[in-house]
C-alpha cells in the first residue's frame, strides 16, 4: 500500500533518495586517493613506482657506508626524522603486544652510501641523491633529485636592530627590547641548526635604506635627528661601522652569498639635510650618484671579506652598467627582471612579489605554483645564471603566532616548481596532477606538527570555512 | 652664534627635540617592567617576593623525597620542563666555555617533598603545593596554590564520528576519512599524556542531538534517511548501542565525570517521522517528554558504569525537577544558570558563551578575565557546588593550523580568574594589575613554542597590526 500512497510524490522522493545517497557517500567514504597519482611532494625529477604498499618498521635502523659514512649531520638527521615520522608509534606497539600481534615489516633498515666526506655547504655543491625503496625481494622505487635550500635572513630593518655586533656594542640598543635580541651565539646556533638540515644561511644587512634602527645606538648614522634614513652617506663613520659589522658577522655566516639590500632607498634626507647636501655639492654628485656610491662601496667591503654580494633589483635598475659583475640581482618588484639581468651577464634570484611574497595573502596556491623563474629566458647559458627563486616572508603583519600558517602550504607550491622538472609541473591540468597531492601534503605537514593553513582558502592563513576533512580544505 | 640664529624657531626646535627624545626613548628602551608587579601568571593564592634576581643553573638537578618520591609523573615532568625552559642553553654554554666564563648560579637543585604516593586523578584530590625559591643563604619566595586541570574532550559531533568503538566497529565509518580517526590506543595515549601533566580527561558522547554521523555506520540510528537527528528514541537498538559505546570507552576514561551532552536537541525529526511519532503516541509522550526520557536513560547507563553524568544546561532548563540529582549542570547559553542550578542543589560548571567560548573571536582578553563563575552566588555552601569553569574551543572554523592562536592567550585570562584569589583578580584596575603581566606571559608562551596571539587585538587570533615588540601587542 505504501508505494501507491507515495506515488504523487515519487519525484520528490527520488530527489530525497539522491540526496541521501550522496550524503551517505560523503559521510562514509570522504576523500579518496587518485590511484593514478604518486603522493609525493615535491615530485622528484625522475621516479617510478610499483603497486605494492611496503610497511616500514618504526624501529628502522640506519647503515651508512662510503667516504662520508661518519657524518654527524646524516645520523642526527635520520634520528630526528625517525622521531617525527613515527611519533605516535609507542602506544600502538604496547597495544599490539597486549593483543599478541606480531607485526611483519617489509623494510627494517635504511642503507645510505655517502660519496663525499665534506660537510661544507656552498653554492654548486652536489646535493643530488638517488633513493631506492625495496622489499627484500628486490622490487624497488627509484628516485633522483637535486636539492638547494637557502634561508635568507633579513636580520635588520628600520624598526629593529636585534643582532649583537661586538665591535659596535650599542647597535642592538635598536632592538625592540632586551629580550628580543640575537646574541652572536644565537646567530651561530641558527647557522649550525640550519647546517644540520642541509640549509645555507644567507644573511642580509640592508644598506643604505631600511636602517633607522641603527641610529638608536649611534645617532651619527642618521643624516639628522629628524631625518633618519638612508644612512648618512657623507660620513666616514658610516662606512667604518658597516665594515665593522661585516667583519664581525663574517665569522658567523660562512655561506658565500651575502645580501646587502639596497631596496627602497628614498634619498630625500640626503638632499634636505644641509651637511649631506653640502657633501654632495662638493663632489658634484646627485642623490642617485650617492646611492650608487654607497652600494658599490658596501659591495667592495663584502667582496674584500670573501663574500659574493647580492642586491635587491633597484640597484640593477638604477645603475646596471656600473654594478659589480659578481653581483647577484635579487628580483622582487615584478616580472621580467631576471631576463634582463641574465642578458647582461648577472646572476639572478627570482622573487616576483606578485606571486612569491608570502605576506601577500591574496595569492592562491595555484598562482604560486604556476610562477616560472625561467619564463622569458630561452638561452640555456642564460638560464644557468638564474640561481633559483625565493619565497619571501615579510613580517609586518605576522609574528610567531601565525608565521607558520603564512608560509605553509604555499611555500611548498613554490618548492615543487623549483625542485621538479619543468615539464612535470607545467604540462598538464594542475587541478588533476598537483592539487590532490598538495592537499595530501598539507595534511602531512599538519600531522608532522607544522601548522599549514588550508590549501584552497581565498586568503592565505585563513581558517577553514566550516567543519570538514583536512583532505578537502 | 647658533643659539641666536635659531631663536625665531626655538619653539619649533624644542618640539622637534622632544619628538626626537621620545622616539629615541622608544627605540632604545621599549617595554619596561613595572617593578611593583611580580611577573607570574596566574597569580598564586598567596605569595611574597624579595628584591633580588636569582640565577637558576640550567643543569638543575631534582631531589624528591617523601611517600611519593618515586613517582614517574614528577620526574618526567621535571625533565620535560627543564628542556622547555632551558631550550637555548647549550649554545650559550659552549661560548661561555670558549670565553672562559664560569657562571655562578644561585639555585642548582630543586627539592620536592611529595606526601602522597597515589597517582590517581579524581575530583577532590588535593593538588595544592607550596613552593620555596631560596638562595643558599635562606632568603626565599613562598607561594601556594591549588590546581585542577580538566580537558573536556567533545569527541563526536554531527559531522564526524572519529572514535574506534570495538563493539560497534562501523561507527567510525562516520569519520571524515580513514586517516582522521582515533583508535582505542590513540585515545588511551591522550589520557595518559594528560595524566603525566596532571590533567583529567572528561570525555563527551553527546546524545541525542549532534549525532548525525553515527548513522553513517548504522543508518537505523536515524529516525529516517532524510531526517537524521536526534538519534531515534523509539528503537531499543539506539540504547543498546549507547550502552556498548559507554562500556567500551569506560576502559579508556577513568575520570569520574562523563559528559552526555544533551544540548540543542531539535525534536522535529521525531514528530515528523511516522514510526517515531507512532511510538510517541503509543506512550502518550510529547517530544519534550521523549527528550527527557532519552537523557535520563543515558544518565542511568553512565551512572551504572560508575560515572557521574555531566549535561549541558538545556537538560536542566527543560526538566530540572526530574534530572538525576548527581547531575553536573554545564552552563553555556548565558549568565545566571549556575546560581539557579546550585540553588536547586546541583553541581555546576560555568562556560557562559558570551565570555568563555574561545571561538567567539570578538571577546577581548579583559572580558574573559572579568567573568566571574561565582557571580550571583553568595552562600558558601552553594559556591562549593560550582566545580569550576571551562573555556570552550569549538572548531567549526578552526583546525590544527590555528587552534593554538584561538585558545591562547585568552584561555590564560580565564585560568587566572579560576586559579587566583577572587580579591586579587577583582579588586583593582586590571590594566595596571593584570595587563602588564599578561603581555609578559603571552611572550613567555611564544618563547616556549606556544603560538599565542597578540593580547590586545580587536579580534582573537588576529596578527599584530604592524611591526613592534611582542611585549606591547
Amino acid at each position: 500500500m505504501l508505494p501507491f500512497s507515495q506515488k504523487p510524490h515519487s519525484k520528490f522522493s527520488f530527489f530525497k533518495l539522491l540526496f541521501w545517497v550522496s550524503q551517505l557517500l560523503v559521510l562514509s567514504s570522504g576523500f579518496e586517493l587518485d590511484e593514478s597519482l604518486t603522493y609525493i611532494w615535491p615530485l622528484p625529477s625522475e621516479f617510478t613506482s610499483g603497486n605494492e604498499t611496503l610497511a616500514v618498521d618504526p624501529t628502522l635502523s640506519l647503515s651508512v657506508s662510503g667516504k662520508g659514512g661518519d657524518l654527524k649531520i646524516l645520523r642526527e638527521g635520520f634520528e630526528r626524522y625517525k622521531k617525527i615520522i613515527f611519533k605516535h608509534v609507542s602506544g600502538v606497539s604496547i597495544f599490539e603486544k597486549l593483543r599478541g600481534i606480531t607485526s611483519v615489516y617489509d623494510i627494517s633498515e635504511l642503507r645510505i652510501i655517502v660519496n663525499s666526506d665534506s660537510e661544507e655547504l656552498q653554492l654548486g655543491v652536489d646535493e643530488s641523491y638517488t633513493l631506492f625503496v625495496a622489499k627484500n625481494d628486490g622490487k624497488s622505487i627509484v628516485g633522483g633529485a637535486t636539492i638547494e635550500n637557502v634561508l635568507h635572513w633579513h636580520i635588520i630593518d628600520e624598526q629593529s636592530f636585534p643582532l649583537e655586533v661586538p665591535t659596535y656594542p650599542n647597535l642592538w640598543n635598536g632592538a625592540y627590547t632586551k629580550w628580543e635580541r640575537y646574541t652572536v651565539e644565537d646567530a651561530s646556533d641558527i647557522v649550525s641548526f640550519a647546517k644540520m638540515r642541509g640549509i645555507h644561511v644567507m644573511a642580509e644587512v640592508d644598506v643604505p635604506g631600511h636602517a633607522e634602527s641603527w641610529g638608536a645606538g649611534y645617532p651619527d648614522l642618521w643624516p639628522s635627528s629628524s631625518c633618519r634614513e638612508p644612512l648618512d652617506v657623507s660620513k666616514n663613520f658610516t662606512f667604518d661601522l658597516i665594515s665593522g659589522i661585516l667583519s664581525d658577522i663574517r665569522k658567523i655566516f660562512p655561506f658565500e652569498l651575502f645580501h646587502l639590500g639596497g631596496d627602497e632607498v628614498n634619498t630625500g634626507c640626503w638632499t634636505s639635510t644641509p651637511h649631506v647636501k653640502q657633501w654632495l655639492n662638493d663632489r658634484n654628485m646627485t642623490a642617485k650618484d650617492a646611492y650608487q656610491y654607497f652600494v658599490l662601496k658596501a659591495q667592495e667591503m663584502a667582496i674584500s671579506k670573501g663574500w659574493t654580494p647580492v642586491n635587491w633589483e633597484e640597484t640593477f635598475n638604477a645603475f646596471a652598467a656600473n654594478l659589480n659583475p659578481q653581483t647577484v640581482v635579487h628580483n622582487w618588484l615584478g616580472p621580467g627582471v631576471c631576463p634582463n639581468a641574465v642578458a647582461k651577464g648577472f646572476r639572478c634570484i627570482f622573487s616576483n612579489q606578485g606571486v612569491w611574497y608570502l605576506d601577500h595573502l591574496d595569492v592562491p596556491w595555484d598562482q604560486v605554483y604556476n610562477a616560472e623563474p625561467l619564463e622569458g629566458i630561452n638561452n640555456v647559458s642564460e638560464q644557468n645564471l638564474v640561481l633559483g627563486g625565493e619565497v619571501c616572508m615579510w613580517d609586518e603583519v605576522a609574528d610567531t603566532s601565525n608565521v607558520q600558517q603564512t608560509i605553509w602550504p604555499r611555500a611548498a607550491a613554490a618548492a615543487e616548481r623549483l625542485w621538479s622538472k619543468r615539464e612535470a609541473v607545467s604540462a598538464r591540468n594542475i587541478t588533476l596532477t598537483a592539487l590532490p597531492r598538495f592537499l595530501y601534503f598539507r595534511c602531512l605537514l599538519n600531522r608532522r606538527g607544522v601548522q599549514a593553513a588550508p590549501v584552497t582558502n581565498k586568503y592565505a592563513r585563513q581558517p577553514p570555512t566550516g567543519p570538514g576533512s583536512c583532505y578537502e580544505q
